[in-house]
């Protein structure tokens, strides 16, 4: 199925469909100069089934992990594409998770000031979030996403087979961001991971999460406003992330639970058991509280704070960050050993 | 006088008016964080002057010249705003010429995906040209402006005061940019150049060019056609800038003079001496070639040159770069050291 986002001059197609990567020479214009970026952890298949169908291919593999997010990891991708002399016309693909979009989509962005970028996510995460709605980011003084631009892709493509090969955990960590999607916006979304086996549902879960973002991100492309809907779980979620070796989505399976409705809560933290996601960590509180001060720059303001009362709405709340410590202890606790 | 440019929701106004610097707190929103990016060779006290009117001011200074341009830079700045918490409603202050705008408009473009910035430019060569029109950029494996963003300015202050402490080889190579405004779009402001002493009529250089990039700018912001004509001089120019020290409005001089028609070639060099202006330059004729090459990432295709029949017009010709050996040999003469 195609997927439109409706952005104006910025509007792009998604693509959702098994097997389309075999396919993707005619779904992309890959008749030209093409940076496939991929990272160490994405099976090779994926990204030499791109290069096969590209015109000119080149092949730029980063480390995985949030650690590629940097400004060194993207001079080397700008620097590749000089010394083979693209062009304005030329264009960049994704191949991987998060991160390689996100790092690959910057690279995109800058080069030249902007050349075409396509986004193929090849993990749950990426594919129901992050390749959609066009944020890039690096990584910098231990802030994530501190640096990037808002720059969206030609054309997304989903291929819900590059699935098969991630890791459970992997997988678990992704469909936190789709719990997300349903307590925000979508109560049947939400309602089938309390009823359903949600790994025999993927293909359902990845349609209904990218409705949502679409929905969220047509309205506000630049999270002046109702985009920030989509940080529920991330405010605490992130300082976790700083502090504790967790995944991404992990961090936003713990994040979500202090900050929604008690009844909210009697629903969602089976849903997380039965992902195997973590209801509660050990760490320093503290350390979780300053990590997420700095991550959100909140010093001597207010953090905007995501509330879920009923799973399908949500509140934007303006919060004194001290009254998030209660919230963290509900889910961090102190590790006997520190 | 206030020039208003027209880019939809990215609109913006120039305030061009003598001694605007002593009232940019009532011009610009500096009434909160501002971090004040200036260069080793702009005189402190216009930097200083806008710190006096800031909520809470930052001082970044750079080193001069090109070198400054780089993403190793642009990441101190980053940096900088990180460690004092600067939020996105904070905002960045460009003073000083095209190196610092460049520099510090892609900062503003990439904090937090993008953060307000003003541009107070303060050299003949960002005053007439490079402070509008929202381009930024670093330098990368020796090649100029690879990567960086389009981003406009949320205001553009012009103080021709400014001026009084630039040397005078720096004004004559920023009106360089001024004649390549005239001779592609306003014959009148050429004639200025001929009949008139230009430093005597700084103002309405200034405001005759902006005009024109106004013009050219508000058609094509992503330089996709006729925002093409204002690289003028630009295609050998880069190259001759790439293998010699001269300035780049001294590069653009000599640029412009075998890519225009005789008889006007015969009208524009004696501006250019006028000016104190090179009208050639010794250097190895294949280093130009092959810097220009490099520069326009033209390997094995045509490049776009823009030729000039009369003065106020322009031509977009797409040539063979081996038909540009002849135009750099009008200009470029061999070393005999060599």
């Amino acid at each position: 199925m195609i997927i439109s986002m409706n952005l104006g001059k910025d509007s792009y197609d998604i693509a959702l469909e098994r097997a389309c990567l075999a396919k993707a020479g005619e779904l992309l214009d890959l008749n030209r100069k093409v940076m496939v970026v991929t990272d160490e952890g994405v099976p090779s298949i994926y990204s030499e089934t791109i290069l096969r169908q590209c015109g000119t291919g080149f092949l730029h593999r980063i480390p995985g992990g949030e650690t590629s997010k940097s400004l060194q990891e993207l001079e080397r991708i700008l620097l590749h594409m000089l010394e083979n002399d693209f062009t304005r016309k030329d264009c960049v693909v994704a191949v991987g998770g998060g991160v390689v979009g996100d790092l690959a989509g910057f690279a995109a962005s800058c080069y030249m000031r902007g050349i075409d970028f396509y986004n193929i996510p090849t993990t749950v995460l990426s594919q129901v979030d992050s390749s959609i709605g066009g944020k890039t980011a690096v990584n910098l003084g231990g802030v994530k996403n501190i640096a990037g631009s808002f720059y969206q892709p030609k054309k997304v493509l989903i291929d819900p087979d590059t699935l098969s090969t991630l890791p459970e955990r992997q997988i678990s960590a992704g469909l936190a961001e789709a719990v997300k999607m349903g307590l925000i916006a979508d109560p049947a979304l939400f309602a089938l991971f309390e009823t359903a086996d949600p790994t025999a549902h993927l293909d359902e879960i990845i349609r209904a999460s990218l409705m949502i973002k679409k929905q969220i991100v047509e309205q506000d492309v630049q999270e002046a406003d109702v985009r920030r809907a989509l940080n529920f779980g991330h405010t605490i979620g992130h300082g976790i992330e700083s502090v504790t070796g967790l995944y991404h989505g992990e961090c936003v399976a713990l994040g979500m639970i202090p900050l929604c409705a008690e009844d909210v809560r009697t629903r969602l933290v089976p849903v997380l058991q039965k992902l195997q996601l973590p209801t509660e960590v050990r760490a320093d509180r503290q350390h979780v509280y300053q990590a997420m001060l700095h991550d959100k720059k909140a010093a001597g303001g207010k953090l905007t704070v995501v509330y879920v009362e009923s799973p399908g709405s949500f509140a934007l709340c303006p919060t004194d960050p001290e009254d998030l410590k209660e919230s963290i202890a509900m889910i961090v606790k102190e590790d006997p050993a520190l």
